[in-house]
C-alpha cells in the first residue's frame, strides 16, 4: 500500500475512533513473551496517545495450575469452570497480581501511563457465588453489577486501567471470574465501541482453516451450530455476542502479535475477525 | 514502508502535534488546479481531524494581473511589490475573494469546517502604508500589529480559518499585504509550531538541483550568500527564517502535490525542505 | 422629549434587548454613501456595546449590473431573480466581497469587532439549485438547511458578523441567494428577536404616502391584496412575515439614515414601521 | 439636545460603565420624600439593569434625633460626632433598620432585587472605638478592616445590597460609623469606579452660589483653604478626596433629586459636580 | 457513652448530613440570654463548619410589646394574631432588626459568619394582607410566595443567613408575619432535610409531663386532638407537620439551651421531641 | 468527658481537617486479625465520610518469610534490609497483592471506596536499585522520585487508595520498598497534614514503659541518642522526622486496635503519641 493511503486511512479511523474505548482482553500467557507483550504494550500506548482509551483486562492462564501444583494441589475443572477453595483463591490472586504487574510494568517501560487494578476495587465487579445444582465450584463469582466510574475517572484522566477479574461479594469475599465474560461485560458497562479478545489463533477460520474475515452476530450462530467452530473458540465469540447485542459496535478476534493492534484497527483489512451485530 | 512502521511512525507524530498550530500557505494558482487543490484540501480536513488545527493563508497569484488586464490597466512592479492604485486594490479584494472561496468550497464538500476571512477581520492585520523614500506604492501595506484572537477562536472551536492578505490601517482602509510575509508573521502572532510554504518547486535544491531534506538557518544564510538559492526563493526562506527565529520551531518548503502535507508531516523522510532553528 | 425621560426609555429597552439578536439587512447600496455608512457602522457597533448582537446581512445592488456591464455582459431577470452563469457568480462574488469589506472597515474604525464571511463559511447557508420548471436560472439557489453555530460563536464572543448572501452546495459550488430571504432565514435560525431590513423609503406607506407605524402580519396581507403597497415592497414584506411566523418578534422596516436604527430601537416613536405577529 | 445624540451619549456611556460598581451614598432624609425616594428607588434599578452595580450607603438623618427627644434623651454631639451610649446605639440600629427597609421596598417595588445589610453581616465593617483624648464619645467606631466579599458576592449575582452603617467589633460590639466615611470606605475596597454622595445642595458652588461642574482633588484643597467650601460640605469633600486618592476614579456630589442620578450619570453634562483625581 | 461509641455516631451523622439544609427557629427571648445565645451561636458556628447550612429565622417576642408600652401604645391581639397598625409595624421593625442583630454579633464572634436579613430582601417572603372577615388586623400578612434564591446564594458560599419575619407586599408595604409559619414555609422553600424549633420547654410532653422522644405526624393529629398538648404549642405542631407533609425530613421541638443543637442532632438519643412524617 | 464536649471537640478537629490528606500506615499483621481490621477499616471510612482524605500504606510483614519457607528459600537480611532475589520480589508481590486486597476488602464492605494499587501504577513510586557497597541486596530499591497525581486524582474523587510499597525502576523492573520510608516519602509528596504509623506498641515509651503523649523533632533525637527507644522503634521514628522537617505537620506512633485512629485524631487527648516539627 502506498504510504499517502496508509496514512489517509489511519487518520480517518484516529478521527473516527476519537474518545471511545476500546476494552482489550489479553490472555495470562502473554506476559511471559516479552517480545509480543513489548510490541502490545507499545501498541496500547500509540492507542492511548492518539486519543482513544484503551481498557485492557487479562486472564492468568496456566500459571495459575502451576503454582497450585508446586503448592501440590491437583487443578481440578467442572464444566471448564475451575473448583476454587480458600487456598486456590489465594494462588488465583497471587497469580493475577503477578500478571497485572507485569503488563504494567511493559506499557509503563513505554510511556504509557498504566494502572493496575483487581476488580474488587471501587466495587468494579459486585460479585456472587455461582450457583451450580449439587456441585459447589467453591469461590467463583458471576458479575451481578458493575461500578464502571473508576474506570471512567481514570481513563478520563488518560490512564490505562489494567484490571484482573476478581470479583467482591457484598461482604468483601473475593470472587474468581471468567476474564472473557468480565471482558464482555466491563466493555457494556462502559459503552465501549469495541471489544478486542486477542488469543493464540488468527482469528475464526473456516473448516479449511481459512481465516473470516467478518462475521455477523447470526453468521457466528451458524457455525456454532454447523460445528464449525473449534471448542474452545466458542465461549470467547458468546462472550463477543453478548457485547455486540448490547450496544458495543464491534467485537475482533485476533492473534496476540507483535502488532496486531494496530493494523487491526487502523488499516481496513485488518488482521483477524471482526464481528459486527447482525 | 511496512504498513506498521507507517502506522506507528504516524501516531507518534499525531501525538506530538496534537494541538499545535500549523500555519500553511498557499500559492494563488492552487485554486485553479482541481486535483491539487482537491488533494490539499482533504490533507487539511485530515490534519484538523486528528486534532492540529491548520490556518490557511493564500495568495492571489496570477488572477490580479490578469483581471487587471481585462480592465485596460498594465500591472507595474517596484522591487517586487505591486504599485496598488484604489483600483487595482478593488482587483485585489475581488481576487483574493474568488480564491478564498475556492479554497473553503473544496475543504467544505471533503468534510472540513473551512471559515474565509480577509485580514480585516477583527482587526488581524492592522497596518499601515508602507514608506518608501521617493516612490509611491500606493495601497501596500505593512504589518504593525496582529490580532491573533479570531483566529484563536476559530481554531479552539475546530474551525478552518482561510485567510486572505489584506491589511486595515485604523482609518479603515485597505491594504495589500505581501502574502509570505503575512503567513510568517501569523505563525509568530499564533505561536504556530510548524510554517508550511507550498510553492512550484519540491523545496530547496542545491546546484546540480538535488533536494535538500534539511537545513539550519544558519546553512541558509550562507545557501544565500553563495548564490546557490534562486531569486524567487529569496523572500519565502527569509519568510521562514523570521519565523524559526521568533519561536516557530519548524519551517517547511515543500512541492504543491496531491498529499504532499501528509507525507512531509507525518513521515521521517518527508518530501520537500525542513529548516530548523540554528 | 425632556433628556430624563430619553434616558428611562432607553435604558429599559436596553435591558429589554440584552443579550437578544437583531438581523440588520443592508442593501448594497448603504456601501457607497459614506455618511449614511458610517452612522449605520456607528449605530451597529454601539448596539454591539450595549449588549445586543446586531448581526448584518447585505446585498450586492446596483454594483453587479454596473460591472457586468463593464465585462460587456448584459444582466438578464426573469420573475426578478438574476440569470446567473459562471462568469456572472463570479462577479456576484467579486461585488458583494467588496461591499462586505467596506462595511467590515466601517464598523471597524468606529471601534466594533466586525468580521467579515460569505454563507459558505461554515456551511452557513447550505443551498441547493433553485428548480424552475423548462427555465435556467443559472447559479442561483434555495436556502434548504442553514448551520448557525460559527455566527453564534462569533456573536457570543461579541463579535459582529457581516455576511454575504452566497450559499453553498453540498458539491461546494457556490449558489446566488436572494439577501431579504437569506436575513429572514437567518433570523429564524439564529433566534433572532428582531428582523430589520433598511431600505430607501421611510418604511411602509399608506396610498396617500403616509408612514405607517405598525402592522400586525394580518394588515400586511390585507395590505397587499388591496394594492396599497407598492410592487418592490411585497418581497421584503413577505420576508418580514416569514420571520414573524417562524418566532421572531418584532420585524423593522425603516430607511437607511444616519441614525435610524438607534432611534427606531431605543425610543417608544421609532422612525418606520414595525411589524408585529398578529 | 438631539433624541439621537442623548441615545449615542447614553449608550457610550453604558458601554464605558459596564460591570462597574458604584458606591450612592443617601442620607437618611431621602426615605421620608416618597417621590424623591421612588425617583431615586427607579435610576438605581436601571442601573442595575444596564449592567452598573450600584451599591447603596445611607445614613440615619434626622430620625436618630427625634426618636431620642421620644425616650426623653437630649443627643449630644462632639465635634460633629454623636456622643452614643447603650441606648442610644439601640435608637441608632432602630432608626438606621427603618430607613433600610424603604429603601428597600422602593428599589423592590420598581423591579429591582435589593437587599438590605447593616455593617456587621459578614464582617462587613470590621470597627473599633474610636479613642479621643479625654472624651469619651461611647460606641461610636472607625473602620479598621473591610471584608467586602459579601458586596462582591451579592453584586456579581445582581443584587443591590443597601447598607446601613454600623460596624462590628472583634467581641461582637455594634459600633455606630459616620456614613460618608463608610461610603468612601467601601468603594475603595469594593474598587468602585465611583462615589456618589447625594445632599441637599446641587453640589459644590462658589461664593456666589454657582454651580461648579468639575473639580480636582487640588482645587478642593484650595476652595477649603480660601473658606468657599460651607462647613457642612467639608467632611463630604474629604471622603471623596479620600476616594480619590484611593484609586476611586471619579467622585460626585448632587443634589438628591427624582432623575439627578441618571442625569449625572450618562450625560456629558451632568446636574452636579464631578470631582477627578489632580 | 464512650467517646469512641460518640465520634462514631457523630461521624456518621455528619457524613448523613453534609450539605443539608437546616432551619432554625429561635424565639425572639433567646436574644436576651447572654449564656444561651452564646452556645447555641456556637452550634450554628460549628454546625456550618462541618459542612451543614444552618439558617436561622428568628421572632422579636416580648421585646416588641414592651415597646410599645414604652411608646403607650397597648398590645392587642385577635385570636392569637397582633393587630399591627403603622406605628406597630415601625416597633416590630425596630426590634427585629434589633434581634437580629444580635444574633448576628454572637455567632460573628464565635467566628461564623453570618448575614443578617429582613424577609424584604431578595423579595425572599412576597406577602399579602391576611384577610380576616370583619377584622381589620392591620399589616399583618401571609406569605404567598418564597423567592429562596437569595438565602440560595448565601448558604452555597458559606454565610449564615438570619432572617427576620418581616414579609413585602408587591406594592412595597412591609407585613408582620408569623415566625413558626415562616420558618415552615421557608424550611419547605429551601428543600431542608429538618426544622428545628427552639422554645422555652423540653420539647412535647405527656400529660404526666414526661418528653416525648418521638413523634409521627399522626401521632400529633391524635395528641391535639386529645387535648394531651397544651395551647401555645399547637401552632408550633402545626408548623411542623406543614413542613413535615411538604417534603421536609425531620423536624424537631427542642428547649432552647447551651448545646441543645448539637446534641439533638449529633447524637442518637438527642434531647428533645423528634416528628416524623407518618 | 461530657458528650457535649466530646461533641464540640470533634466537631472543631473535623472542620480543621477538612480537605486535609493522612497518610495511615499499617503493617502487614493487621491484615490477619479479623476484629481490629474491622475496626481501623471503619475509622478510616468515617474520616473519608467527614471530609478527610486517608491514603493508606501497608507492609507485608511476616507474610513474605512464611511463603519462602514454604518454597524452601531461607530469608536473609543485611543490615535489617531483606536480600531480594527474583523469586523473592515474585513472594513480595504475591503477599503484597494479598494483604492489599484483604484491606480493600475489610473497607469496601464497611462502605468506603477503596482502590487497591502498587506504587508501580502511574509511575508512582520511581525507584532505583539500592547501591550498596560490596553486597548485593538484589532487587531493593530507594525512591527517587514520585508522581503523586493518580493519588491525588483518586482522592479528590473520594477514593480511599491502599497501596503496597512496589517501585518501578525505568526500565519496567519491580522494586522492594521500605514500607515506612515510601510512607513518609509519600506523605511529603502529596503535602499530607498527617503521618500516622500504626504499630504493636502503645506508642514511644519511656525506659519505665510510659507513654510518651507528645514529643518535638529534637526530643526525638535526644531519646535515640540516649538509648531510650528501642531499636525496631527507629527507623519508624526516622520516618516521622523525615516528614515534619519536609512539611508535614503532625505525625503520630500508635497502636493498631479497634477505634485508636478515631481517638487520636478527634479527641484532644489522644491515644498515643503525637510528634511535632521542633
Amino acid at each position: 500500500m502506498k504510504t499517502s493511503e496508509v496514512l489517509i486511512g489511519a487518520l480517518e479511523y484516529i478521527r473516527q475512533f476519537n474518545g471511545q474505548i476500546f476494552v482489550i482482553k489479553l490472555g495470562g500467557e502473554v506476559a511471559s513473551n516479552d517480545k509480543v507483550l513489548g510490541g502490545i504494550a507499545q501498541d496500547i500506548t500509540l492507542l492511548n496517545w492518539v486519543g482513544i482509551h484503551p481498557v485492557v483486562l487479562h486472564g492468568g492462564g496456566k500459571g495459575i495450575s502451576d503454582l497450585m501444583k508446586k503448592f501440590g494441589k491437583e487443578p481440578q475443572f467442572i464444566e471448564g469452570l475451575r473448583v476454587t477453595d480458600e487456598e486456590t483463591i489465594d494462588i488465583v490472586k497471587m497469580i493475577l497480581g503477578k500478571v497485572n504487574t507485569e503488563i504494567v510494568a511493559a506499557i509503563t517501560c513505554r510511556g504509557g501511563n498504566a494502572v493496575g487494578l483487581s476488580g474488587k476495587s471501587g466495587r468494579l465487579f459486585l460479585a456472587e457465588k455461582r450457583e451450580k445444582k449439587g456441585i459447589d465450584l467453591g469461590l467463583v463469582g458471576d458479575i451481578k453489577g458493575i461500578h464502571p466510574e473508576l474506570i471512567e475517572l481514570l481513563i478520563h484522566n488518560n490512564y490505562i486501567p489494567i484490571i484482573s477479574p476478581i470479583g467482591i461479594q457484598e461482604d468483601g469475599t473475593a470472587l474468581n471470574i471468567n476474564a472473557d465474560v468480565a471482558a464482555s461485560e466491563l466493555a457494556i458497562a462502559l459503552k465501549a465501541s469495541k471489544l478486542m479478545i486477542l488469543t493464540d489463533v488468527k482469528g475464526v477460520l473456516t473448516k479449511e482453516g481459512e481465516l473470516i474475515k467478518r462475521l455477523t452476530t447470526s453468521d457466528v450462530d451458524r457455525l456454532i451450530d454447523t460445528g464449525v467452530v473449534r471448542e474452545g473458540m466458542i465461549p470467547k465469540l458468546n462472550s463477543c455476542i453478548n457485547a455486540l447485542h448490547s450496544g458495543v459496535q464491534r467485537a475482533h478476534m485476533i492473534k496476540a502479535t507483535e502488532h496486531g493492534i494496530l493494523e487491526e484497527i487502523f488499516t481496513a483489512k485488518g488482521t483477524g475477525t471482526m464481528l459486527i451485530p447482525k
